[in-house]
């Protein structure tokens, strides 16, 4: 049995993280690491494990960081990661990190877009970008996976194959994402108010969110071409999912070829793509992905609409599982050599 | 006009009561005092007043507190509340107290609830309970009102009538409480994190809420009976209304009165009550009370239902407006002679 | 008193129209035709308005249409309301229409979009767009008015001033718009069902929805060129509000114009042409709008921010309100000489 | 491998049932029929199960019934189900039916509250009521299963443990329940309609809900006493969930006792009763169940408050798994031998 850590414990991925791994049949979760002091079981945090995992949480103390564990999923926040995540890979311990602190390839984007200098270079260096369904090979040789957020794993799902095969302009991308509320984290703000989210729809980080960078940065690396999107993300009145709305430009398009015609073309790309992916699953004709259908599950949901102006292409995931905890669940499944559906169906 | 001053002008109740005074043909609103420091306008709180109403807000000094005022709503907490009363009142300005400061009429049992010595008793001797359709007479004469709040509307108007007449037992009476999110205020806290309220139903406070005892004091003084409830309140994935669902136990039933003449007989004594009441509706037959038809607005909806054990009393307000501001300038209106629906359909 | 009837006094958006009449000092609702057959008093369709408007519905009657009314609001579906309108029209009732029977310019591109032929030309050839911002001298003069929707009237509103002025691309132009449930209307479906709804969120009608040739027809009239949009629709988890991210290319852009040139530039342009409006609101810098700042009340709330690659125009309304009942009630004042918030604010 | 079929696989707890029966190890479900005649495949009706189980229907003839299954689940209307049940049991296939139809010892009683003759007097008497914590015994020796319904299975295991050991009147006792929407089923009505819902909370079935006779039929039988309640259920704004908010009047309490000794004492004989329980846990001092905490479990968490003048029992499930497919799984681990928490954690 694998012996799991997980440091940032109070976290909400983390609470599925747990959920997931309580059902995974070669694991054990046998540390909990919060940065609180007041040593709570994790069953007072969460009371839905109760009775289910009742382990008292430990307080993180980078002077004595556990070693009777195998791998460390790790869900601090961006810029507080990377203190810890080289206090456990220098012990041989294999890391999957939740925030962006591993996700960059180019130190400069990262503290350009983080406001801090990184501080572990050499691990930002042989870190692999955790989305399986684009890095595979790479995540199975590693020890240390970022793994990537819910916005990028969306929009980088679906727009991989139409730019890798050039069908669309690379540089005049929409990505308009719609997310529910535990997108913004545990802790109250007058932003995660209940009166202030429900009955409301609103726009925020026009143009300066971080996961625009990240989402140009990965797809420009397995496309290469300069890819540029103009991504605006929305808070939705509901606990979890996203819905990312894609607008791209039809480029190379075949003289003479029908709106129909290229809707099959490209059908057929995506399930030569994705097709055999036990967690991506393509949308036919008049369907559309739901954030209902992929809630409480690792599916990403995907369907391309081909109109008059613009291919739209419209991918489901849910925040907490493929946009976090089952991806990271899904990465050790590849690091370990499980099955990649353990704990995730 | 009646020149308005509002106190503790950031409160979701305070919005409510802007967008009422507005609709006011006899008030300008001409001074709003907060407790914060920075001075923004009214508008940058709540976007919603935008081009409507940019007053600025003052921080409220102890030592200077505005003159040039008619009539303050006093929308502090309990316990601040009474600390500026006075300051008022000695000017010779009319409040309308929010707070439950001015509302009970036995000194030690509102320090036995709110932990804390009441520093003016002068106020709380001379204050009127503004439920204007039990003390009406009162409020027309008094200069400081304690305007009720949102379970205790509920629950006084539903129970008054059939305590009256004798017809429940006194002692015997269940007050299963339901209410929207924005009754706990705006601060953000865990329990008003929208992940933690949305998709939940939870009791609180059981066997202990602070309005329990000011319902029991204030049925007891106006039906001249003890009166004993027992109060458990609910929190429901909704941003406003409240429902109440009373349990009483019948008394003094006329022998061989069956379920329907009795339900004829209390239905005709409500009537009597309530049926001139502007802001009271009685249900009838099957029809029940719902929240969503008294939302946004200053009705109070009742319905009484005799079952084989017990008489069921539903009655639903909007926490904010009948609850709350809506009330509050009910009184308002009733204070100062105006017609006592102005601002409020 | 203006004699007011509703046809099709059901809808939600009735409910709505209704309550705002109620306010408004000028008029008098003495009809409410219905298509059902079993004569309900509005109060038992809409609990509400017990007490406040208890008046019966009357089966509408082709042949016996009322005439003592002065201006008739029709709230039927379309290709329904032109069987109507005539009736009201050719008696000398004065008409505003909510279905889009009446808001084409083009026999053909109706009929193409609403599979039915248009029965009422010589309507179709005299309504007048009820948008007032744009179309506010037609309206004065006109007896029928084809009141737009709602996201037409947020995607309208918000291009216009770019679009008269030449600022972006009239060909490149997408608008992602979310709308709350009761856009839906008020008749029991699959897609209206609570736990369809709940906690879930899809586009529909991709390339395909009525709203979008509407869109473009006025767009390209009022603004001279030919206007061509991409519209994805959204459901969100909310009773009411529109929220329209539009996203357009930037033309005949000033050498050397910094971003926040463009910005202040766009700014000053929307300040000229919605300064004076009654009902618009342009968000200044870090503002966005929010569809709970608009929700109940006749606001358009706009924002526009330039950022690399695309100037993101920003619009929320109220779907019942700005989007269908405010906005016919604000033609009404324009048609008839009142003030045009009268009932509005 | 358990040959399992569902009948009316279309509800959706037959959503439910599905996706557990997808994670047990011993089961495979080979046969789904349904009342229509379109034969969808069940990924049709339920997205989510896309990839997953992309079974037909069939639709159910009762004259050709499916032999090939060792176990049919009954997810058909009450008086519907009792027309098809037998057609299995007498082929030999065990059946755990959702209805009511099978859940009653007394016929009479049935007929009264089902408004219908029960057509299957041998099924009736041979069914076990479904409730595992109370009649394992039974169920581990029966072919044919009245599995209990959300409110039922809710109050029964609240009151259990109090009623047996006498400490409450067993003929006052109040239950104030409150469900989520999907307990009102998957057809659209009006009261399911999104906007009918959202933002409501109503109570419906006042004094006559058909739950309310067979919580007293089973109490009684179970606690050997006449137990009467007054049931009152509440329709709340979320997808899925019960609270049951219980009142009950203290008996036999030994002279001299205090709040907490009772408590205490209280505390301990729910802990003798369900401390060994796989899916009922116990709340502690100041917690409380919440819904949330028991979303998508087979858990019912309950908390006994001891008031002054009452005991309150909280007790809350999921009502479409502990309430309904859960629970039916566990019924069947029962009756099969398996672990009974296999598939259910």
């Amino acid at each position: 049995m694998l012996k799991i850590g997980i440091i940032g414990a109070t976290a909400y991925t983390s609470l599925e993280l747990i959920k997931i791994l309580l059902r995974h049949p070669k694991v054990i979760i046998t540390y909990l690491g919060v940065r609180r002091t007041d040593n709570p079981k994790i069953s007072d945090i969460f009371p839905s494990l109760k009775n289910i995992l009742d382990l008292p949480c430990t307080t993180i103390d980078q002077k004595d960081i556990p070693k009777n564990i195998d791998l460390a999923f790790i869900t601090l926040p961006p810029t507080v990661s990377m203190q810890y995540v080289p206090l456990f890979t220098k012990n041989g311990i294999r890391v999957i990190d939740f925030s962006a602190d591993y996700r960059f390839r180019d130190k400069s984007l990262y503290e350009k877009w983080y406001k801090a200098k990184h501080t572990d270079s050499n691990g930002m260096e042989t870190a692999v970008y955790g989305l399986p369904e684009l890095f595979r090979d790479e995540i199975k040789m590693t020890t240390l996976v970022g793994n990537p957020g819910c916005y990028t794993t969306a929009t980088i799902l679906a727009l991989a194959p139409l730019l890798t095969k050039g069908l669309i302009c690379s540089e005049d991308i929409i990505v308009d994402a719609k997310s529910g509320i535990s997108g913004r984290g545990r802790e109250p703000k007058e932003d995660t108010h209940y009166c202030e989210c429900n009955e409301n729809i609103e726009a925020y980080s026009i143009g300066g969110h971080r996961h625009s960078p990240e989402i140009e940065h990965i797809l420009s690396i397995k496309t290469h071409q300069k890819v540029s999107i103009q991504f605006v993300p929305h808070l939705i009145p509901m606990n979890r999912g996203i819905l990312c709305t894609i607008y791209a430009k039809p480029k190379n398009v075949v003289a003479g070829s029908t709106l129909s015609l290229l809707n099959e073309e490209i059908f057929e790309l995506y399930t030569k793509w994705y097709g055999k992916e036990p967690f991506i699953r393509l949308k036919e004709e008049q369907e559309v992905p739901r954030t209902k259908d992929v809630a409480n599950t690792n599916f990403c949901d995907i369907a391309v609409k081909v109109t008059e102006n613009r291919i739209v292409i419209l991918s489901a995931i849910d925040n907490l599982i493929k946009g976090a905890s089952g991806q990271a669940v899904q990465n050790m499944n590849v690091m370990y050599g499980f099955d990649e559906k353990m704990g995730l169906l």
